[in-house]
């Protein structure tokens, strides 16, 4: 299979309007050409035509293993420790609570005020269900490696901070905390198709992301679970659903987990959304990772330099050095839900997180430097030419 | 709005392919022919031209609402109640964990060994999670009704038996749960679609189902969770998503539940899956379920007696009585696996369920007269004719 040269091949790929310079593949990634065709197969030949028979002749029953594997060459996992299906708010959980379960003496859950909400909100409603007086520690993302100890339980962030870009080190986070005997949950959202992430390198634990950013599988597609294989035949299923029963189609009244990391599964699989990753992933088969980083830093740099040279009220909160950097380069502005709403008006698609942090998300599959510095040119148009400051621009209307 | 015949205005509104009796439309419904041009254009308009603006401007944010109000009209639901997302696994763990939360002074959840196997296995999950001495109590789905008593939280069960088609009596055995103090969740996989359910006249608690059956929103579609609203304000979300956050894009730290239904939400809606169910829904809204439950029974009797008279080897295991069954009809027969891989090898598509069940489902928006008197005859074919015994059909290698 010919490695396709990332930009230069992959961008034709890709449906991307006229008009228009999406840098928010960070939160919704952009539609791949194959993507239509494909579900519109599973649609009318499988479905319509295979009917029930498809879970066996078209093989939806094997799908969230197979897509899983596909993933998993994408974030350095072993072949058959990923699963696909749900969403990464059920992932999280299921993957704290088998975590929590291992390292049962210990009632500390370590997190960081850089993780997403969500993480945070299943954590609470874990250890409520849970009832066993667990705490969620929330420190700073800077403070996270000290307050590493002996009596926290498991460590549960995310590698890339949703906001700032900022990156955690896993590997020696992973290290640290194994040597102190703390079980590892990382959140992939904003690391999988953006950077080469190495669990079975890192011997991490417990990994959760989604697929329809950096990865292109569309709005609300499922999210994936990968369990290090030493833990998958014995880690806890907390969401004990049918599909991860050692037999399902036995329909015995009592639970018992299926081997390994196909006890991650819940109920049946979504698989008009798997047929959308299944094209996505065509592409991200025939690509290198490590090219994608390598693109995504020189395009972060180039954005960077344009924008403080252009921008000076803009502040840079992402880090400047690449080790330390995810896949996105994030300004404070005070008026920056309005500075957004006027650049999405003018065909450049970022996105704002409250207080005040305008987002630019790198996908080198389709962003170039051509499209970096026409972005910056309006950006600078917007923010230099007070655009921003029109009443239209000012409306707090959206949900996302 | 126009009502629709049942069978004579619907039919065409579906795909069936050639030389096909669909007699499964109880495990996957078949397709709509209004949904490859729906999912089509969520993906190439909305998706590829909107990017994440579609989240407003196509109103992905608010389907599962939109879409749980929908269904709500044929499950008897006040509007506003409903919620969709997820997998009905999922909903029902929701469902349970928020209504032993409500009744925590008792330990006992009761369901019925008729009860799907997933329901079972994720209260053994919770159970287990929770830590707190409950314990799930399983009886025989005729002892149900005596065995309901003062110790017992949650009354827990699915309404039409997955296998036999036996169904409960909703308004009775709510009323006597009330009675008795005990809170009641309702599967209705097997209902939605199937038959008129009438949630809010029976005073129901919490209601739980698919729509990938008589709903035929396809392979994995959305789940949905009814909320009596006298609990919605009040209900613990157990799985306590961003998407369920009183305000999701604040970003807050902390969790704080949604008012009403709302809170059910967990993480990022299947936007895709939902474009199919909405579709699926152009049918439902126009059709009346007391009709399509009047020709369910109708064409549920004369396939019991087309199949009596033909094949005096199967055994019926569906009730006859109008009001103890759901929209199958079931038969007992210890070739019965042999036998239905013969019948889809003839065209006659049902399904088996161990040890020894032939089901056949009825759909009556796609089957009608015609279609179960022949049906009947290729399965007198098969078993007088003692096709089944043929050595192709023993081989077990379905998943489904």
């Amino acid at each position: 299979m010919t490695r396709y040269r990332v930009y230069d091949d992959t961008k034709a790929l890709f449906h991307l309007p006229d008009g228009v310079i999406y840098l928010d593949g960070n939160s919704l990634g952009a539609l791949p050409r194959g993507v239509a065709e494909r579900v519109n197969r599973v649609i009318t030949t499988e479905w319509g035509h295979e009917l029930i028979r498809a879970w066996n002749t078209a093989g939806w029953y094997v799908q969230p293993r197979l897509l899983g594997d596909r993933i998993a060459r994408l974030i350095g996992a072993e072949a058959g420790s990923v699963m696909v299906g749900d969403t990464l708010s059920l992932k999280v959980y299921q993957a704290l609570a088998a975590a929590l379960d291992m390292n049962a003496s210990r009632k500390i859950v370590l997190s960081d005020t850089g993780n997403f909400p969500t993480d945070l909100y299943m954590a609470e409603g874990l250890i409520e269900t849970l009832g066993r007086g667990h705490q969620l520690r929330l420190v700073a993302p800077e403070e996270i490696e000290s307050a590493l100890s002996e009596d926290v339980a498991v460590l549960y962030i995310t590698e890339v901070d949703y906001r700032t870009g900022r990156r955690h080190d896993m590997a020696e986070l992973t290290a640290k905390a194994h040597a102190l005997g703390i079980v590892t949950v990382w959140d992939l959202a904003h690391s999988a198709g953006a950077l080469p992430v190495a669990l079975a390198a890192c011997g991490a634990d417990f990994a959760a992301g989604c697929t329809y950013k950096y990865l292109n599988a569309g709005p609300g597609a499922p999210a994936f679970l990968y369990v290090g294989p030493r833990h998958a035949d014995t880690a806890r299923a907390a969401l004990s659903g049918w599909m991860g029963h050692a037999k399902p189609f036995a329909f015995e009244l009592a639970y018992a987990a299926a081997g390994g990391v196909e006890r991650m599964r819940v109920g049946t699989p979504p698989v008009l959304a798997m047929a959308a990753l299944e094209a996505s992933l065509d592409i991200w088969d025939r690509v290198d990772i490590a090219e994608v980083r390598a693109r995504s830093l020189a395009l972060g740099d180039l954005l960077i330099a344009e924008v403080e040279r252009r921008c000076p009220s803009l502040r840079l909160v992402t880090p400047r050095a690449h080790e330390h950097r995810g896949s996105q380069v994030s300004f404070a502005f005070d008026g920056g839900y309005a500075a957004m709403q006027a650049l999405i008006a003018r065909g450049v698609i970022g996105d704002f997180r409250a207080p005040d942090i305008m987002r630019f998300g790198i996908t080198p599959l389709y962003i170039g430097e051509s499209e970096i510095v026409r972005a910056a040119e309006i950006i600078e148009g917007v923010i230099a030419g007070e655009v921003w400051r029109r009443p239209e621009y000012q409306v707090v209307n959206a949900v996302t």
